[in-house]
């Protein structure tokens, strides 16, 4: 039973998030969808490095996918996009997965975008891929504000209530707030995030750049370990799965 | 009578473009509806510096708007953007026009990028932005191909058979070819450019690209003066106008 590890790409928009669910479309219903076409029947089940949520994007997903029956990637990637069509979703790379190689196990870090769009107009190129925020953000005083949350720490007040990690603690390796023009981007690393985690992160930032909260009073949200001590949740179409890291011998796509 | 001009964003991809037609939605005709309802039933006229095509993108096209009554730049762009929606047009920018200035004839030069995705994965977040093009390009020779395009020419070959420009010469300051990752982009800027005069240009270079025409085929193909001589034309969802320039004396927008 050979395993292949998929890099994907989709627009989250159309899609009740990554794992399949009642009430929409998935992106992993989709996808398995067209893995069943391919396989000829057979079921195969498809795991995902990130479970992202409803309308979240992913520029890099990476995918685990069992087949009954070896094929070359190249010809299992435009397969599976033959297959995948009309939907907003697309296999980038395929490549056999290394031994004992698991997408969401295997993987030591992930990195996610989070867009703002700070201008007074709404978006029109990038409609359903921004937060269009119109009031003008301090993006300096929401990097300041982040520096405290590097680390290990309990992201409690983070932390969605249906979260369902065993654990609140978290090492954040990245949290970076930049302004590009009418732009604001940040980046976020760790090895592992909490549900909503990373939108929590940037609901509570936004307060900071608005003036509502001090520059310390982030800090003092994450030490309360209190979900009511932090802001709201921002909107998930900001938000874009960008990379997933494996360590060296376990990287499918290492060049 | 105040003139305003307006930096106007907007996704190409529902309209006939930029100018009023019979067959469907224009930018220009929902510009105007936005305006005749803040000019309370009078018909203000409005003009660009580029007619984009059906399909083609801009995210800085610059509109003059004639207003019946003066009103503060900020103000007329938020109530543009309020009668605008729901289309997929944002005004970026309103100010008052300098005396004497007009969008189109004013302008001394335009810019636009055309973007080509450059990979065996159709696009699913750039889908309607990008010209997908499986197969490998070689950009270097596409960019190298580009280099006697440069200047001042007579640019027949490369010209609309319904361009409506009373000659076929015009000086091209710029056309680079560039990868970034999986992306080619291509930078075209003039003082004004032909009818299809960048998508036949990339649909030329793409030929160069993947091998089927030398690098000197495309000044062969410029010198011919015969639209027949060159490559066809590319698709219009790649192409966007992103900056049109004006003398310092006579830039609406200069800070």
């Amino acid at each position: 039973m050979p395993r292949y590890a998929l890099c994907v790409e989709y627009d989250g928009g159309g899609f009740v998030g990554w794992q399949m669910q009642d009430d929409g479309p998935s992106i992993q219903g989709v996808m398995e969808e067209a893995a069943r076409r391919l396989a000829l029947g057979a079921a195969p089940v498809i795991a995902a490095a990130g479970r992202t949520d409803a309308g979240v994007h992913a520029e890099a997903q990476v995918v685990q996918l069992d087949l009954d029956r070896a094929m070359p990637p190249d010809k299992l990637r435009d397969a599976l996009n033959y297959h995948l069509r009309p939907h907003a979703v697309a296999v980038r790379q395929a490549a056999v997965a290394p031994e004992g190689w698991q997408a969401r196990f295997s993987a030591i870090g992930r990195a996610y975008r989070y867009r703002i769009l700070n201008r007074p107009a709404r978006p029109a190129l990038d409609a359903g891929r921004v937060w269009h925020v119109p009031l003008r953000l301090d993006a300096e005083a929401m990097h300041a504000a982040a520096r405290p949350l590097l680390g290990r720490h309990d992201f409690t007040s983070f932390r969605a209530a249906a979260c369902q990690a065993a654990s609140p603690v978290r090492t954040l390796d990245r949290l970076d707030v930049m302004r590009a023009g009418e732009e604001i981007v940040v980046a976020a690393e760790a090895r592992s995030f909490l549900h909503h985690q990373v939108r929590n992160l940037v609901g509570t930032l936004k307060l900071v750049g608005e003036g509502r909260w001090p520059v310390a009073r982030v800090a003092e949200a994450l030490a309360a370990r209190s979900r009511a001590a932090a802001g709201p949740t921002a909107p998930p179409q900001g938000l874009c799965l960008i990379a997933v890291r494996y360590p060296p011998a376990l990287d499918p796509f290492a060049t």
